[in-house]
């Protein structure tokens, strides 16, 4: 039986031809997979089933199980996600620099696939779907471990996958998954240096946290959301109390939503009720400071460790600051680097926001929701860098690339 | 007494007033390292007097008490080196992408520098200077390790940095050396997460695996060289003897030197005596297949390993293939993705070539000498990238840098 090293051998051997394919044969790959999923809608709901039966006799949570859910409208939208794909500029070849240098070698700078990329992620099946779909197009071969809750799903999809390659004429070898070997497969995953070009886990802080600390491969860390809102002494009233409240209650459970409000000392008589009204009114729960639980009655005590806290649910905390400056170094200490954003109608303080917070994405006067792939207009995401190395930010078809120099000469030699 | 992790968190201390630093200050610290390099040169040469005495007790070998060696000439060249740099465009703050959402976000996706660098390099005090000249002007911090055998050097060169960014109003703590605690020093560097946010080792290819292996903070590659030149079928004979020539000899202890020759079947009659004989005759050892044995008479038989090693000397392995399918699949075997150059006269052989070689740089009728970040315009290089994450090939100011998301709204909250 083939062990997980030989199937990131396998996705190794087909990384060279997927990187040599054309953008017209990507596509057509693109466009079986969208062909495939409602035409196989049937098998894979059956799979699926398994999967969520195991799960419920694991006393899986239902939020977990919903996650895991697929039906035949979600087939359909996982398929619709694949085919606005094929609609995307292929960043492969692209000339990124290039230059004449004095002794007449023509240099230029062009996007190349990164080779194999290892991705592991939480038990969600349109997630093997979407990076799958990411990987292809950029030219990349693919490992995936997907998590032995879905199993029975993920098999199915891969070899829907595969099945979708080699209609295309792509060797099908290029997706694989090791989900069959549980944590094992995973372990292989972060020890394949010289298979795998860059894994990239995607999940909770302990499983990113245990991928950076032991592969030996190159990691691009994602996800840890920490997210910050200045509510600036200028702010208007209107944006500070949509945005607060549409960063933590449009979906609580996800990164980009907001963990902490930082309050200008000037602007809580004037912003701070309406701010948690709104906030309370939606079941949310303030932890607030001092200065905060004697501005609204029904804040309960902030401890030191709320404000290092990713809630990932109807939990805010909320600190009163005397200016920006503090604001600043609040969220230097405890942001994780991913979006913060200023509500302020001061645009010396907006600019100072954006220059000095060191994180993937700065904002002004905008929902810290918005980082996110699909919304930047990358179709879809591998997942959000939150360090500097390589990729920053929502990962979209060109954080998948590398680069390489081509030099053309004419017999020149160095003296 | 401070600790190598006490340096570490001085750095990271002061990498955001770096970080904000205008590029005219940047500027006035590199033009201050250019004057006081020549005017603390009795100073400088007194410090390596002692570090070249310990050298000579440690039996060191000629070649490295060469590289490790300063005097008045040396400096001066160094400080000419750092001035050049002044001219270098400042990548900070240049926009790489923007757009406008259909919610009339505007974003704009901008180089920011990484923060803090850490390097571990070899004894050769030049590169402390050429590595912290560049790292100031990307507005990086850094922390340098520099091999014991340089500590007295470089302890008055990092003094004599951070003089130079003092004087220029920039926070002192941003250049670092760990050089005092030995090989502890390089170990913190590899753990110190959350603080140095690249790692980028310098050297042989022990340490560089060693850093590879343990590091637990983000690390490039570089360096390893097993360099090919195929001469295909069309190869012109002067080009095939001169670039072959320059690319073994003119520096062969460097890692985009040259040290394998493939040579097609169809050009051995015409072209492999020339090109052999021009290396022999400067002491060239030529270790060759059973087909190089065959047309010269001088070559020693090549062993299965000749084909994987990088000789850093006077040696060349030299193997007669078929076709040009046969010379890819050598060096997709045993190229360590450095750099590949091919002498063809035919355009679809160098095409091919340019798109199939998986390398950070590919050449066509060029000496593999020109790989290199003086070479290709970046002033000098921290090294050269042979993986493929972030940075590819010679690594120049842009390669020090990362992006952020800056997003201007007003009002706007996800749907």
């Amino acid at each position: 039986m083939a062990t997980a090293l030989d199937k990131i051998t396998l996705a190794k051997g087909a990384a060279s031809a997927l990187a040599q394919a054309s953008t017209a044969q990507k596509n057509s790959a693109l466009a079986n997979i969208a062909e495939l999923l409602p035409a196989r809608a049937t098998e894979i709901i059956s799979a699926n089933q398994i999967d969520l039966a195991n799960g419920v006799a694991n006393n899986m949570t239902e939020s977990l199980q919903d996650r895991l859910r697929l039906d035949e409208a979600r087939i359909q939208a996982i398929a619709d996600a694949a085919k606005k794909i094929i609609g995307l500029a292929d960043p492969i070849g692209d000339v990124v620099r290039g230059m004449s240098l004095p002794n007449a070698l023509k240099l230029t700078q062009v996007r190349v696939p990164l080779g194999v990329i290892g991705v592991i992620y939480e038990a969600r099946p349109n997630v093997t779907i979407d990076i799958a779909v990411l990987a292809i197009k950029s030219g990349n071969a693919v490992v995936l471990r997907g998590g032995s809750a879905a199993e029975q799903t993920n098999k199915v999809l891969v070899q829907l996958l595969q099945d979708a390659l080699a209609l295309a004429g792509i060797n099908s070898d290029a997706v694989q998954t090791v989900d069959e070997f549980g944590r094992d497969g995973g372990v292989e995953m972060m020890r394949a240096v010289g298979l795998i070009d860059v894994l990239i886990p995607r999940g909770g802080a302990g499983l990113i946290q245990q991928v950076v600390q032991e592969a030996k491969v190159p990691v691009i860390q994602t996800g840890d959301g920490v997210v910050h809102i200045f509510i600036d002494e200028t702010a208007r009233l209107d944006w500070a109390v949509e945005i607060a409240h549409n960063a933590k209650v449009q979906r609580p459970s996800v990164c980009n939503a907001v963990e902490t409000l930082l309050i200008h000392e000037n602007a809580v008589e004037r912003v701070l009720p309406a701010v948690l009204d709104r906030l309370a009114e939606s079941g949310v729960t303030i932890h607030g400071d001092q200065a905060t639980q004697d501005n609204f009655f029904a804040a309960v005590p902030a401890t030191d460790e709320s404000w290092a806290t990713e809630y990932h649910d109807l939990d805010i905390s909320v600190k009163v600051v005397k200016d920006l400056d503090e604001a600043l170094a609040h969220i230097a200490k405890y942001s994780t680097k991913h979006t913060e954003s200023i509500i302020t109608e001061n645009v010396e303080n907006a600019e100072r926001f954006l220059n000095e917070v060191d994180s993937s994405t700065v904002m002004v006067n905008a929902s810290t929701r918005f980082t996110d792939g699909g919304e930047f207009g990358f179709g879809a995401e591998v997942g959000i860098s939150t360090q500097k190395l390589h990729a920053r930010g929502p990962m979209g078809l060109q954080e998948l690339t590398s680069t390489k120099w081509l030099v053309r000469g004419a017999g020149q030699v160095r003296a």
